[in-house]
């Protein structure tokens, strides 16, 4: 490798990752501060909970950095294929518009998501062996397999000529991981007597304890669970992990059932998994359909949705509203998944629908069905003595989980530690770690099929149309004189009285004080529209408040004839 | 007491709390079914979720049924002063007009609610001693002393001339409560002699194994978590839990720190706990601005917000905003809380803003710094030993808590079991227990100043516009013409496009799409308002679901002269 020059730098850019968990945006840059090189590593999604962002399913990093320097970007690198590593690549590519490199399966998932945003043939995208190599300009990236939940986990190795960084993306030390091969020790040992220069590190369980268990001990408790069921049993998990589902496909042969897949996503990753080889010894798999007529302990179905997302399959079997699948007391279902935070209350909700049927439930606090995919303190522990980085730096967390990593690293010796936030461009060489400038950050959202800012106007009045609801007023104005010809017209949206009558009294109070103060300014002459729409507005959101408490937003229209 | 008629029936109907936890509305009736006396038990709240339910604060159980009865309503008896027990008398009792019962403290905090309403002269309140006793028409009352985390918890045996019906509240089993007496387990057995017909129980903490442990470990162990921080200490607790309060104070006193408080209802619930004799060996409490001088050492805030709330003292001292209390690196906040299931993410975010400051944070996870108010499986098995009930009447609970909790009654062999539903009329006596009959029930919604129905169109729309935006259409049209005078005017809100230029199209092309359904509906000769407002409706609808592939709430105002 060459000789960097003297005014190399080697930076590392976190726009999405650092403060969340999900979202990662990752870039790595070399070479002059004018003259930078970049690198993407992941560029994924978190998604929009109906409560907190109504109206928006996918949010995604703010690459408006990366963008204006897009000829500058040699490659995006994907470490494996969670949609909050590869989710943004559809909607963000056509701003980033550099070659593409994935080991197969996920270049498999990949493939799909750009025939959706209709990129297939514009992207160049680059299939890299598991442990191949990929030089992109003053980057060697080295894949390095790891275990994780989902096939085909890749850690990346890159070697610059001002040091090499680990970048671990996400993770687990898995001894049995029951698809693909156990972490690559080996690799990591040699990459510590070369030299780690930054390990850039997975936060998401650092409070937790001990070890994350492996994928064998859930396979033999799953087919042992589902053995002691009489009825009709459903196993959800999230279909990326697709050891899981071949556990669950596992278990159903080991106790006589036949699977059934129910959920648009667990089609998907299935048949991504068998693109690629994987699930070659998986037993049969019915249709709904054909799985309508088995006798109940001759099924197991697979089902998306154990987070209580609304329009999953699973919530609409808990209500009663899923065509082909229905569960009745004696059933089980088997949450083979974890609670994600802020998902309690639609978690909960689920389970009282199921247990209202006379469903039963067993979840992961009633028997060991579910390992997490992320590295628990313990394995932290490890990676960092298989590692020996000079500078840890992590990543793929909230604020809370980045500065207990960073408080792990300090107690395992490592000499420096930076805890980025998102936006904080950090030089990791030559000198000491630094975050050494602040560069813009933050989130977009893909509100229907538009993609928009996340501080837009348009998103602070959604929350206040949601919270206070809407008033709008239209009236006729003569076009040189000062009287209303038509109207007021009061709409109210999102305002209610006790009864009718008081909301009818309401809405006439409403248009009393529209024509009111229309009255006032026409007095003092001044009838330019600006002025009339601000002082009816003001007038009406005034009475609003008193009338409701409320602070609606108001709208007026003045038409002139 | 006199015996009964031979078409008296004893039924006890839940309108809130069975469903979720709190907002306990419980009724017992007794007489001939067109002739009922009732007595209310406990009238509270829950509180609407800025997220769940925007704008919306406060949320009630609908006592619609019972309204219509209110001649019958011999009185309305509060266990103890929680919001999810007295919160809602000051809204629904203008409905019910029943006289109110309750012990001292309670009493203290209603009168409180009352004066908010401009009801404190309305309502005939009076005051019960504890262990008291009370006799409403069929019903003798009796007031059991209790321990749970407020002062005065009373569970209600209730005599009727068909059995004695035992009515726990919020209960545990706390053998050193610190405030107010131990459980009044002489009063429970001698219960159980003269022969429990139903236990109306607490499902809370169904699902918690063991106990929940004693107020004075809590006191013991916050005193040696304080003596062990160095810089400012904010505690956080439920203001109402006054016992916790004081040992906050007496925490204060042992290291040699003064204690201020922070937040509104904390000054509110101290006021009344010393209104009644509570916290009168408690030291001398500084205000803010005295507090402001004191050493980081000296000082110790206690404060509310543990639930992380978005306008409480916690949450604006976390964002550095509140005006005399600021916490740096060095200061410690203690949590001497639970996370209340649904503000996982609030507390989270809490935790995170404390974090990034520097300052530590001890929560029940690190510490045994809380323990719950409600009665673990072991202290629900010893309740079940004292009372021996012939029905168990699980409520207070999700519908998974109070499945679970009729489970464990059956478990401890209790003859007879009901799982109740809001609105079930359940009858205790004669014969078996039983559902003979589903009331409307339902929840109202406090949405600013006004009571609705929490399914209002208004909420509906509100719901609707938070998600998907607003157009909002006008336009003026000759009396008899079929030519638009003016407009149409266009108006957009909450939603947006990627740049001004595209949305400023966007809205040109609803405005056309406006014109051309007015001018389909002019060449067909209909005019009509409604045909006209309806045919331009969905055309803009449509655009508008091609332009954004959102569905708008659109409003279009027709104006003629």
């Amino acid at each position: 490798m060459k000789k960097p020059n003297p005014d190399d730098e080697l930076v590392f850019l976190p726009l999405g990752g650092s403060g969340e968990i999900g979202m990662n945006l990752n870039a790595y840059g070399y070479g002059p501060a004018e003259a930078r090189k970049w690198i993407i590593v992941d560029i994924g999604v978190t998604f929009g909970r109906e409560e907190a962002t109504p109206g928006v399913d996918v949010i995604l990093p703010d690459p408006a950095y990366l963008a204006d320097a897009s000829a500058d970007i040699l490659g995006i690198v994907l470490t494996h294929a969670h949609e909050d590593h590869i989710g943004a690549l559809g909607w963000l590519w056509p701003r980033l518009k550099a070659p593409v490199y994935a080991t197969p399966f996920t270049a498999a998932l990949v493939r799909e998501k750009l025939k959706e945003r209709g990129l297939l043939d514009k992207v160049p995208l680059t299939e890299i062996p598991m442990k191949g190599k990929l030089t992109l300009g003053p980057f060697d990236i080295e894949f390095v397999t790891l275990t994780h939940s989902i096939p085909e986990p890749n850690g990346l190795a890159i070697r610059t000529p001002l040091g090499l960084v680990w970048h671990t993306g996400d993770w687990k030390i898995d001894p049995d991981p029951m698809i693909g091969e156990v972490t690559d020790e080996v690799t990591l040992r040699a990459m510590a007597e070369e030299g780690v220069l930054a390990m850039v590190c997975d936060s998401t369980n650092v409070f937790v304890e001990g070890t994350s268990g492996s994928e064998a001990d859930v396979r033999e408790k799953l087919a042992t669970v589902i053995a002691g069921c009489t009825g009709r049993v459903a196993v959800t998990a999230f279909a990326s992990n697709v050891a899981r589902v071949e556990s669950a496909l596992f278990a159903a042969r080991r106790c006589g059932r036949k699977p059934c897949l129910v959920g648009r996503s667990m089609h998907r990753i299935v048949g991504a998994a068998k693109s690629v080889g994987l699930l070659a010894d998986a037993p049969q798999i019915l249709s709904e359909e054909e799985a309508v007529s088995l006798a109940p302990d001759k099924v197991l179905y697979l089902c998306t949705g154990s987070q209580g997302e609304p329009r999953a399959a699973l919530t609409r079997i808990a209500r009663g509203e899923f065509r082909n699948v229905a569960l009745h007391a004696g059933d089980t279902v088997i949450f083979s998944s974890r609670v994600i935070p802020g998902n309690e209350t639609a978690i909960h909700g689920l389970y009282n629908a199921f247990l209202e049927r006379g469903v039963e439930l067993i979840t992961a606090d009633d028997a060991p069905v579910h390992v997490s995919g992320h590295p628990a303190r313990d394995e932290l522990r490890q990676m960092y003595q298989w590692a020996r980085p000079r500078i840890a730096v992590p990543v793929h967390g909230e604020r809370r989980h980045i500065l207990e990593h960073a408080r792990l690293a300090q107690e395992l010796q490592v000499s420096e530690t930076i805890a980025p936030n998102n936006g904080d461009l950090i030089r990791l060489a030559p000198g000491p770690a630094a975050v050494i400038d602040e560069v813009p950050s933050g989130r977009l959202f893909v509100d229907g099929g538009v993609m928009i800012d996340a501080d837009d106007e348009a998103m602070r009045d959604r929350r206040r149309l949601g919270a206070e609801g809407a008033v709008n007023v239209s009236m006729v104005v003569g076009d040189k004189k000062s009287t209303i010809l038509a109207g007021p017209n009061v709409l109210l949206r999102g305002l209610s009285m006790a009864d009718e009558e008081v909301l009818e009294a309401a809405i006439e109070e409403l248009a009393r004080a529209a024509e009111a103060a229309f009255g006032r300014l026409a007095l003092e002459q001044r009838q330019d529209d600006e002025a009339v729409e601000g002082a009816v507005m003001r007038a009406v959101r005034k009475a609003a408040d008193r009338l409701w408490g409320k602070r609606p937003l108001v709208d007026v229209s003045i038409l002139r004839v």
